[in-house]
């Protein structure tokens, strides 16, 4: 009977990553609730998302907040210490006023140094007026660019928006096409992959098989009186760090406690969440009304399938399932080898109880998912050569556990001390590196995070999480996990179908083999209707309890035989099963693969290419801050922007000609003929991040801008089009042609 | 009180003929039931599926079959006359033997002509023998060799499937990705739209403002007995075909009846529905038991939104409405400038009530629309000139209402003539044909359809489809409708937001304008908590109405004034309100755009397209049929295999090099280095449309060889990379690398 038991197994959650929580930064999924940690986000976060190195956090380990504390706490005793002072020698008589003058000094003094703890300490626990805001203020000034220039907006505004669920407009779009073009040229084409595309509706069946139906949930509590839902270790988190945060004055024993249940938020039980909303006395955050006990809050988003109701179905909560459940017919389309990869790019759901922080937590969202199969007994990758030689910040297990930072090493090294587990988890990882740096991310704000043994499924061999560092903190947006041989044997377990792999022995090979052969004859004369359920029972029998019975068989004759379907024993004699070791050639030999996947958010991985692309530079000619985003011609949303230098027909025509010209080329481009100074126009093609701008001011040459540098050449009206092209297909680079072209100086125009 | 109030207008229902019927080739969707038809196939399909011209069918149209029933009556009672003779003739004593023989042998040629108008009618009828079993020959063909070669598979299938769920596997993925670059480049960036990206998710309101919410259904009847639905008008459908085809006796008007049936079957109520089930004694296909009443069935897979479950949504039935209610955005991002369009590609999802037929009515789809916003006032298209000399065949709604068959019309005339409505309309029609068949689609089996009056909603303008044949008949692919301002108004009154556009007078102009202004100060003194309805209901005077209150209190100065809102009539003095005709001058127009929709069904253009490219031809050297898809370089999975031709180290590497230097030029391929016959490896990349194959036979040159003419030339090693690429991008022709380089003679090898 093993079907359909999952109970007691982790449940296979892909990329649960994606829910990790950002502003807060700690993991918001239960081992236990939403178990399997494919890729969950550290505890460490917490730490992280101030942009300093990762530091488990258990009391004692985050020393320079302990210090400052206790700092703190004898400065305020010396200031009230001295304030006693100076009193005292005011009420005395005789004292000279320079001595007066001395203590109150020293007071003042005092009053400094204690501003200045409080100061580092905010700082310290992340409330710091400084760094704290300047990054919401940066955050601010992308999202508002972001949102003005309709990259995304809300969904549904027009209706009021539904929290979590946002639209890409015409730029992100056109970014996102791009993002994902690339992914398909870098994984499924280099790599041979084979790309599928599933339904998003899903029959129950296979999230039971995956164990999302009984396990992908949050905890949730509700406001007893208006019924709104809260995630209740949200509001614990809330809690303790505002706690944290403004009560700089709090006993270490329950400093030590708040930054305690932060740390274990993530194993509490319901109960104990329960138990902590209450002695705490947390309230729903807007009414003040008192809450619910919490209760788990299935994460999918359930249909029915079909007229009659009966078919219960949900919205995919990942991609990966419709791989695995399609391995069988995969694996033959690769002429029954391993290993191979299969690809697939889709939208998942996920209900969150009440998304925040924008773009990087969605109710329907883009994953790039790949199921990469091989033998578990071989998962050396023969192109990792390849990459062994990349060197990026790492952040094993050990460092994290030790309070390190993350360190630079290189890859091959990495794998061949162990650190990470096999050559195929060390190759996702580079061209996980090479793919996300060659996008635009900062590669000094990228990290690969191991996950803790606390974060990993029991099954899971190894799991990396690729992090970008934003004003968030460090988001999780790819995760590479070796799932062993997990998922595929949940779905034979539950179909009934063996989703197996089988290595052709060169040579056939002698092994020992246990054959039990029941005589279905004598059985069936003796149980009867039973016989069936006899006959399976003495089929499973383990190797030693069939020597066992064998043994006694021929000593006695006959034995008793307990049979768990019937709920008793029966007695079997030598004739009715005959049991042997027998030598046999095996020429085969079959096994279910293990599958390495390497999991992206999209939309989160957009969202931090945002963060890492923006910047801002002042006008010259006006007193103003001027929003640029550095995309590279490969994401760019434009290629482009031709713009004649003076609004005239014959520099309009010319325009237009270069225009139609390089969309010919599949060069998108825009064409602005609005009659806005240059300098106004060359401002709004960087605010969306256009790398090049070919300005008419003849009709028989042009310029061409590269928009960074903001250096301009002079191009020959027949070139545009090509160079434009070259450029941008990354045949020629800007140093090369501002090498070969003459220069351009800009009139005042510009800025 | 406008919001809400749908009810008496036609819904919006998107791209509807992708629930279009193919095998039966009628409407299925009701005017009344799923109404809006934004691209219905018309009623004509039934002929149109057989693969002749589309006649609409009346009693008394289709003559020849009338005719042939007829002349088979006649046929019948001569052959019965001539056997009673011939029985007649052998009960008779003293007849000549040669004398029988005579009447028998006239008895027997009467038989054969009798059996022959059988075939006739069977074939005019669609139930041939000859035709029909051919396509379904072809079909069949064409099936295998997919599902074989995985361009896509049944979704969950080691679950047992979900009827309407289909996964695309490696090749299918591959040329769905294909074709919607080449639609983005050919729309979106061509015709500089605004390409969105919505959610699925979608919640009710948006629906409820579209329509779809309350029509978006089907009839359905449910076996009493198993509980079994089916959709009502299939089975009458199926049960007037199946007598038609099989009852070759029927009386003429009995045939007229049945064939009336399927004419108005769309257009029947649920009560006429329910009624002619009855009168046929319609039972369910499968156990014969007795059959519900039909009642209407939403096709949305329902959901609910975030945890509370009091958030009801729908999982998108189309991607249109998406960019409707973000048009006020998407209008400012153009610099508040008409026209303009948008453009989004995204599942849509619908919930058939038993899906057959394979891809082409499938419950989970991939959509792209185009919703093109323009003053209706002015529908003319810049770029109409550049398709105005395209010719194809059109089935304009006065040509198959008069019985006659699609002609081949130039669309510069077509629109000139009005016979399309507008240029706009026309223009899309254009790029829509160039689309298809570039992708290879074949011109004569492709035809744009209009809409007869009863297909079309009261405020379309004029709706087209384009339809392509397949072993399925015609079927709709492409639907393009000049939808009017429907669907931006419908959002207007839902959201009270004003979706509308602004024309910018040159010259301000005075127009004389009705001013009504309450007096809110006297006003609340009389009417206090009520004052505010009194205000509305006074605003909210039509033109006459006002005029009659303004004459009144100027001659009795007051007047009884009834407030709907109060359900009570109030008095109004000259004080409370001022009624004036003001002369002023208006600088702009405010307006409601209209929106031409194109709606491509991706998943239906793709089965076409693998109709349309399907060949065998026979292998020369062993008894069978090969497979070949004859796709463009364009939508082809791979560009280019590369095989050795013996296997052996020095060939493998020149392979691989090759291979890998393709793959960094983009060209997606595959290397084969099995060890099987040259002629079978090419057999295997033809039967998945790969069209060009580099064959290593030397370590310094190669031969590529072209799929469909199997010609070969003789390449040296360090040009077939840029060769395959000019090829597959279109640069060069086959024809012209057969003039430049060597050509290679295949050896026995090939076939």
């Amino acid at each position: 009977m093993r079907r359909g038991s999952t109970e007691e197994t982790p449940i296979s959650v892909s990329y649960l990553s994606l829910s990790s929580p950002l502003r807060y930064g700690f993991p918001d999924l239960s081992l236990r609730r939403r178990p399997p940690p494919r890729g969950q986000v550290s505890p460490c976060n917490s730490v992280g998302e101030e942009g300093g190195p990762c530091v488990v956090i258990m009391a004692g380990v985050n020393g320079v907040e302990e210090a400052l504390r206790q700092e703190l706490a004898a400065k305020q005793a010396a200031v009230d210490q001295q304030a006693d002072a100076v009193r005292e020698l005011k009420s005395r008589s005789g004292v000279s006023p320079a001595e007066v003058d001395a203590a109150v000094e020293a007071l003042k003094a005092l009053k400094v140094e204690h501003g200045g703890l409080i100061k580092q300490l905010q700082a310290a626990v992340g409330s710091s007026a400084d760094g704290g805001v300047s990054k919401e203020e940066f955050r601010q000034a992308v999202v508002n660019t972001l949102e003005r220039r309709l990259f995304y907006t809300p969904s549904f505004k027009i209706y009021g928006g539904v929290a979590g669920l946002y639209d890409y407009g015409p730029n992100g779009c056109a970014i996102k096409t791009n993002v994902l073009s690339f992914w398909r040229q870098h994984f499924v084409l280099e790599e041979n992959m084979l790309e599928v595309d599933c339904p998003c509706v899903t029959p129950e069946v296979v999230l039971q098989a995956s164990g999302h139906v009984d396990k992908f949930t949050d905890l949730m509590v509700k406001d007893e009186k208006t019924g709104t839902c809260h995630r209740a270790d949200h509001l614990l988190k809330d809690f303790c760090k505002e706690k944290l945060e403004k009560d700089l004055t709090l006993p270490p024993e329950k400093v030590a406690e708040l930054k305690h249940v932060i740390a274990v938020l993530d194993d509490l039980s319901s109960e104990e969440l329960g138990a902590k909303i209450k002695e705490y006395g947390i309230t729903a955050p807007d009414t003040k009304n008192s809450l619910s006990d919490p209760y788990p809050f299935n994460l999918m988003f359930e249909t029915s399938i079909g007229p009659t109701g009966l078919l219960h179905g949900y919205m995919r909560p990942e991609t990966a399932q419709g791989i695995f459940v399609n391995f069988r017919d995969l694996y033959y389309y690769n002429g029954n080898k391993l290993p191979f990869a299969a690809a697939q790019i889709g939208q998942a759901f996920r209900n969150e109880i009440s998304p925040r922080q924008g773009l990087l937590r969605v109710r329907e969202f883009t994953l790039a998912e790949v199921e990469h199969f091989v033998d578990p007994q071989d998962k050396s990758h023969p192109k990792f050569s390849e990459v062994a030689q990349l060197e990026f910040l790492m952040f094993p297990k050990e460092d994290q556990l030790t309070g390190q930072s993350a360190k630079i090493m290189a890859l091959g090294k990495a794998v061949s001390q162990g650190t990470v587990n096999n050559e195929t988890l060390g190759y996702f990882i580079g061209r996980v590196f090479l793919f996300l740096t060659q996008l635009g991310i900062h590669k000094d704000r990228l990290r690969f995070r191991q996950h803790l043994p606390n974060e990993m499924a029991h099954y899971a061999a190894d799991c990396w999480d690729a992090e970008i560092e934003c004003s968030f903190g460090w988001i999780e947006c790819v995760g590479i996990a070796d799932r062993s041989a997990y998922d595929l044997r949940a779905h034979t377990e539950k179909s009934g179908i063996n989703l197996v792999a089988h290595e052709k022995f060169s040579e056939p090979r002698e092994v020992e083999k246990l054959v039990i052969t029941p005589s279905k004859k004598e059985l069936g004369l003796a149980f009867k209707a039973n016989q069936k359920m006899v006959v399976q029972a003495l089929e499973a029998m383990k190797e030693a309890e069939a020597l066992e019975m064998k043994a006694a068989l021929e000593s006695k004759g006959e034995v008793e035989f307990q049979v768990c379907t019937l709920g008793k024993a029966v007695t079997i004699n030598k004739n009715m099963v005959s049991v042997n070791i027998e030598k046999k050639k095996e020429h085969q030999r079959e096994f279910t693969p293990s599958v390495i996947e390497p999991s992206f958010g999209i939309g989160r991985i957009i969202y931090c290419l945002y963060e890492h692309s923006f910047y801002t530079r002042s006008s010259k000619t006006e007193n103003e801050q001027l929003n640029v985003f550095s995309f590279s011609p490969l994401v760019a949303p434009k290629k482009c922007t031709v713009l004649p230098l003076v609004k005239n027909d014959a520099f309009d025509g010319v325009a237009k000609t270069i225009s139609r010209s390089l969309t010919r080329a599949g060069i998108s481009n825009i064409i602005d003929i609005t009659g806005t100074s240059i300098g106004k126009r060359y401002a709004r093609t960087d605010e969306i991040g256009v790398p090049f701008a070919v300005t008419v001011d003849s009709t028989t040459s042009v310029t061409v801008r590269e928009r960074d540098s903001r250096q301009q050449i002079r191009v020959n009206l027949d070139e545009v089009s090509s160079l434009v092209k070259d450029l941008t297909d990354g045949l020629t680079t800007w140093a090369d042609v501002m090498w070969k072209y003459p220069a351009h100086t800009a009139t005042s125009a510009e800025d």
